[in-house]
């Protein structure tokens, strides 16, 4: 049993960082709220996303409770609502089916096979960089970014962090020092290469106002993690690294 | 002969519902105004547009004066035009064209042959439920209902009008009950099930200010009513059912 | 040597406009400022564009440097700027390259080979009709315009200045008198025919609050001029005429 209500933006926001990677996912749902894991199909990235009831407008719902849903269908639904309204959310048990009301206007939505969907272990790491930073730094960036090159080189020493791209004829870098910095602490100077579209992709889903933790290592996986809906949801965010070619 | 000014909202207004259905339209003008019969291509839906020489900021014509308008050159001259802006219309009989005129901007349009446009008879419906909503009402739901299916069945009773759309996994309802319309009369419960497409491109092309008067039956055509140009302007709009599967 | 800091709105202003007839230019610069020469492919239309060191923020060049910019490179930079920002743009002598910074990011980017890339003559011409017009008043013309043809026709009089489209069914004419122009003066009257689109282009490019000088002939190029950058820039375009069919 799940049933609750939610603000339209915070529902949106979740759905978008969990979409740069999925289009369906499975809801696993207890009295204290949701969590959501979700591994990419060519298995470079994962995220673990936890959201406490407290972020909802109302909330009650069965420990256990697995839901499989379209993402697409959801973000239909959200286009509806305006950045105050207030989604109600209810599984339709007998039917296998979710209910979504926006005002007036009710969608009955088919759930979707959760049997073949993983639940991916969320691997531990002890990373030597880390950077807390305003994601909106990083948003220009990644349109420059871009038209340059399909990788992106992510680096920090202890007074700064920078992302790096090179393409075949040219290079875009963008050079955070202390002060345009939450904070930074690293042990070494590490540097690591990714796919640039998951990057991207992912700092473009985060809201704009956002402290976003970014954990760094040597050709190592890059950690994202930030908090959304007032500190009642978190996201990590982990990514593959690319190796370089000499 | 025809010349006249009219405000370009109001052209607007005219032309964008008119064009749901044909993209060429014959206007049938006298001394008194302006109509407008139209039967889309498939014949399943129809429009009668009546304009009164009221709604105009300067008129004069002979009766019996008919234009063949392609509705996209009339539409690409709307765009010319700001909201406040008046635009000038003349018939020029001699090389059968038609003058219109925004701002220092002149085109002057070939008319079209009217000899294959039929004039259509406008049959009178007695249909038991009458509901009158605010558009706006109904134009949120046209675009949750697009992406669930290509039909829609229109429902009233005593109490509440409904639109409900349903496609293979997924259904949307939109329910308004007598808090959210300005009337509703009903003598028995119908439900008529009608192509989404149609009715989707009319109800967004009615300006969102507008009080609609939706005449229902049993597995009848719907009759969508409303005026236009401070009540100078009546459309009525009628709407072939489609026949239900079972 | 080229070190420069010029506001992006100049920037932006400056590129649009060489951008309509070509995607890489070669830049010409002294210790006064820079010109640039370009000829479309086509050869129908030539752009001659000065800009002195006084539309600069700072700038610093040897006599006789020149660049090959790829245009679109640029064009990709400006996107990241706001409308009031700086972009700082610096000659990589020994790498053969242009290294452009908006805010924290920089873009260091391949310069285009120049040795073949013709610097074009620019013809004087001595043309006997000349009206300055806010180019704001031509705009609304050329969305009109483009529906109805391909080829556009100028003329002037001692009293007005007309744009006009034939096409095969429609015809659109633009026509200003004094009261719509900042000057007139025409010897005689004049009229000649040009490509809609270089027309169009350039006409669409140039910024909203400009006054041009259209210098006019008959069957004769036109000649453009206007500034930018509180008059610290300079464009002449000048468009070739094309034969009229009788």
């Amino acid at each position: 049993m799940f049933k609750a209500e939610i603000k339209s933006d915070t529902l949106k926001g979740l759905v978008n960082v969990i979409s740069t990677l999925v289009d369906e996912a499975k809801f696993s749902i207890s009295g204290d709220g949701v969590n959501l894991k979700a591994v990419d199909p060519a298995h470079v990235a994962m995220v673990d996303l936890t959201i406490s009831k407290s972020a909802f407008e109302s909330f009650s719902a069965d420990n256990g409770t697995e839901m499989g849903v379209d993402l697409d269908k959801m973000k239909e639904m959200l286009k509806l609502a305006g950045s105050g309204d207030v989604i109600a959310m209810e599984q339709d048990e007998s039917q296998g089916r979710l209910i979504m009301r926006v005002g007036n206007i009710t969608r009955r939505m088919n759930l979707v096979d959760t049997s073949g969907m993983s639940d991916p272990k969320v691997p531990q790491l002890s990373l030597p960089a880390n950077v807390d930073v305003a994601v909106s730094e990083l948003q220009r960036g990644m349109k420059a970014a871009e038209s340059v090159s399909d990788h992106i080189a992510l680096s920090a020493d202890q007074d700064s962090f920078e992302l790096f791209c090179e393409g075949d004829t040219d290079s875009v870098s963008l050079k955070l020092d202390r002060s345009k910095l939450v904070s930074i602490t690293a042990t070494s100077k590490v540097r690591s290469l990714f796919p640039l579209d998951y990057f991207s992709n992912l700092v473009k889903a985060i809201p704009s106002d956002t402290v976003v933790k970014i954990s760094l290592g040597n050709d190592y996986p890059v950690k994202l993690s930030f908090s959304f809906a007032n500190g009642n949801g978190n996201v990590g965010y982990l990514l593959a690294p690319r190796i370089e070619n000499d």
